[in-house]
């Protein structure tokens, strides 16, 4: 028997709607090289539509692709949610990739048409005669524009020639929204190509109380990049939920965002928790961010000095587990800071939608007992079935039997709560035995003179691999590595120890700010250690 | 471009899976005749997942429908679970009908088979071998049987012979899901048809901050029976977010509900203003309900005396307006006891997924300015393009345009807040103008002395129509009729002034506890009036 619902497809143009009606006078606010830009919901709606006009006259055919290279401003979000809506796919390229990386995304997307930042063609001079794409158009945001793209269109002329109308739908739920390529440690990154109807279920779910909770009553500061797997979903999760948007432009430094916090009465924030260590050290002294109650963290494990001060200061703490490969919204962990502290590694339980479950080496799927240890697996609506690339060898090798297998070694508890053990990539394999390299970043975390903590495998003739260990210092400490060892010895079996704990002044670090262990890997190896 | 996403049909089988996996160990608590039970989602989510077996013995064709006449308790909920997820459509019969109502109800729905409380077999004797159905189950909740069904199968035998199995999808999204018959206070009730995408649309929707924001740390108490829209779909709702579930059974009185506040540490807990008032009132004295933090309410419009005591007791009230036509949230305010009262007539904004519109007598629609009054129209994916009898005229006069005409007149403010100013039909025409008798109820119940207030229309020689009062009088107060006239004259314009204003003991009420509206026009048009 069908029923008698309404066929409402599921797609953006639910949240353009929205961004026309509920959010008509709701404050988008951008800063960018010209100053502070406030426009509105409702004026993105507008100008989304509009996008339809200019793709069109760029010769963009329906399901071609567009890139934007741009800062998290409005006209970004207007790109994000406009693009998709006529019919196109947007693809948010990492403003802090090399010439050769940048050319190799938007070769292996397929992009037709490049939007750039006025304030980021510099940037792209280096590599503006092989740009692999018919136009690039030139978003004005009060930078200069480099001569080499001074006779680009610009974004503001293409939509003022385009007559106000009303959205027409052109997207099917099944239609492609976005790419994002994944930020992998290891290998080329990978093309993941997120639906319209992913997109909506994702930001219904981040709207949910367990989840990133945001609320029409928010004022919602995003620091995580649009090009960091869409910041999260949180403009589109903005759009329908009505909320306020701050947006940081260039600068998400701890001061600049501390002081945007102050200006615009933030009540929420979302950022990597490098950047919350920053926001929330001595970076926000001068400012007062007493609106902010709730702190999105995410993209790598908090540490426990920074939960213990996000605690302190009164914040709710959103600690999430995802991947770009489903969009990113895994599982939530919601730290009330009148709760006792958890373990480090718990991310909390499973999203309304996504399931997770566990599979041991030999492919049996294992219990929730909070023992028992395998590979994390993950289905859902919003979870990828495959890479962009049909001739990827991880569309073999990166999905089980339907599920994602997504690389992190957990276990479940009996209640659902997800503790992430390791990377199974980062798991060090020394004389046929397991060493969890997260464990030894935990344990040495533990010590009040390490800040930060990175352990990775290095080649080693007898064992087959050794765990080695970077840390910084914290601020005032000066710990040696005799100590650092003395200190790990009675906290994890007597073989794990590493070779070798070097004090460094800072990790090396990939362009979206995780610890860069390829880079650490090569440095442990090269011929000049000890 | 089509997307990578994977494949996972939006049905109620996510449900089922979330009870099984993350909600595995979360108690839902039922009260029956026999005492309390007390069982998990998992254990629900096996016994719904064993349904396929009994409907299948029953031999319900696919599609069939499957009727309930039970009180709130987790045999009813695994009914509504485990029914549409065997790829047939359950239909909750309100268990306040007269006889004739239900044998309408089940020929119209075209029940094959109905599942009823042993409590309740005595109240069906009555039409016992009338009942258009070939079989009926017994739902052994510890009540006696009547003899008339003394024969029946029970359902937990019926259970016990399903071996165990692993959940198989048997439904599309579009398939039907359950079936809820409205309790319109004029004519024939209509069938609603609800789809597996609307439950899990809806049940999302309502998890997020600005809805019911239900959270897996919750603990709800559905004291909204789910023969009446699905109990608001809080039964999915709560399975989907893993939050513990408390179902009344039988006595949803004030007394009973605030014991079991106690009892089982409730944070929130649904109603109608009736029920709320009863069990704020002298009823809760005895008991601790001071674990209680959210009030969800919906069904009629709440009083200011509720709205001020709610406020006092320092709960949130989550004010609702919807329809059966719409599973049944439509718009929603949240109202924290920090925040200044709100006009009463104010329910809030759209749910995320729900689109109004305002639209004058003349089929135009109207500015959202706050003041153009007309009828508010809704769509989206949770409403319904039809009646489940296609030779209903309302299949007609209810839909314009693809929208759903809610019988409501409303304003709509430039921030997206809904005001229902009154319903179409109650609107007064007196002499060729509009009265809100809302408006007139809404000053009446401004004075100190009154209660409850209702105002109908009644036939009138010379104007066509005129307002007629009843009220109820307050704890301790016993106002006039006079002295209401002349509290009112200032208040409203002198020709609104009732043309009789009644002082009753209580007012007439339908079976889902709103006030009869048709039995007062009856009661004032009689030629007893003096």
């Amino acid at each position: 028997m069908r029923s008698l619902m309404q066929d409402v497809p599921l797609t953006l143009d639910l949240v353009l709607r929205r961004c026309l009606e509920t959010g008509a006078h709701v404050e988008v606010v951008s800063v960018t090289p010209a100053g502070v830009v406030r426009t509105t919901w409702g004026d993105i709606g507008r100008r989304a539509t509009a996008l339809h006009g200019v793709v069109d006259g760029l010769g963009v055919a329906p399901g071609g692709r567009v890139a934007t290279f741009a800062w998290n401003t409005h006209r970004h979000v207007e790109l994000f949610l406009g693009v998709p809506c006529a019919g196109r796919v947007v693809h948010g390229v990492n403003v802090r990739l090399t010439d050769d990386e940048i050319l190799y995304q938007l070769h292996n997307a397929g992009d037709e048409v490049l939007f750039v930042d006025a304030s980021l063609t510099s940037r792209l001079s280096s590599c503006a005669d092989r740009l692999p794409v018919r136009e690039v158009v030139v978003l004005e945001d009060g930078g200069t524009v480099h001569e080499a793209f001074a006779n680009c269109p610009r974004y503001e002329d293409l939509l003022d020639a385009v007559p106000e109308a009303e959205p027409v739908p052109r997207a099917e739920p099944d239609d492609a929204a976005w790419i994002c390529y994944t930020s992998g440690t290891t290998g080329r990154p990978k093309g993941v190509v997120s639906s319209h109807l992913a997109c909506v279920l994702h930001s219904l779910s981040s709207m949910t109380v367990d989840s990133h909770a945001v609320s029409r009553e928010d004022v919602l500061l995003a620091a995580t990049p649009l090009f960091h797997v869409n910041a999260w979903g949180l403009g589109y999760t903005t759009a329908l939920a009505g909320a306020k948007l701050v947006l940081p432009g260039r600068d998400a430094s701890g001061g600049a965002l501390a002081a945007l916090i102050e200006a615009e009465r933030v009540t929420v924030a979302a950022a990597v928790p490098t950047v919350w260590v920053d926001l929330l050290g001595r970076a926000s002294k001068p400012y007062d961010i007493s609106t902010l109650s709730r702190a999105l963290s995410g993209g790598a494990p908090a540490t426990r000095a920074l939960l213990e001060d996000v605690a302190g200061r009164g914040l709710v703490f959103h600690k999430g587990w995802g991947m770009t490969e489903m969009l990113p919204s895994g599982t939530m962990q919601v730290q009330r800071p009148d709760s006792p502290l958890g373990a480090l590694t718990a991310v909390g339980k499973p999203a309304a939608g996504v399931r997770v479950r566990l599979v041991g080496p030999d492919g049996a799927v294992l219990p929730w007992d909070g023992r028992a240890t395998g590979e994390l697996e993950t289905s859902g609506p919003w979870v990828i079935r495959a890479y962009l690339d049909p001739d990827d060898d991880s569309n073999e090798s990166r999905f089980h039997d339907g599920w994602l297998r997504t690389g992190d070694l957990a276990v479940i508890h009996p209640d659902a709560t997800v503790e992430i053990v390791d990377r199974v990539k980062d798991v060090i394999k020394s004389g046929g035995e397991w060493i969890s390299s997260l464990a030894l970043e935990q344990a040495l975390a533990a010590h009040p003179g390490v800040a930060q903590v990175a352990v990775v495998a290095v080649p080693d003739d007898k064992w087959g691999e050794r765990p080695a260990a970077a840390v910084v210092a914290a601020d005032g400490a000066a710990p040696c590595a005799a100590e650092l060892a003395e200190f790990l010895a009675g906290r994890v079996p007597r073989w794990w120890l590493p070779e070798r704990i070097e004090v460094l002044d800072e990790l090396p670090l990939t362009t979206v700010g995780k610890c860069d262990k390829k880079a650490l890997r090569a440095r442990f190896s090269s011929p000049s250690r000890s």
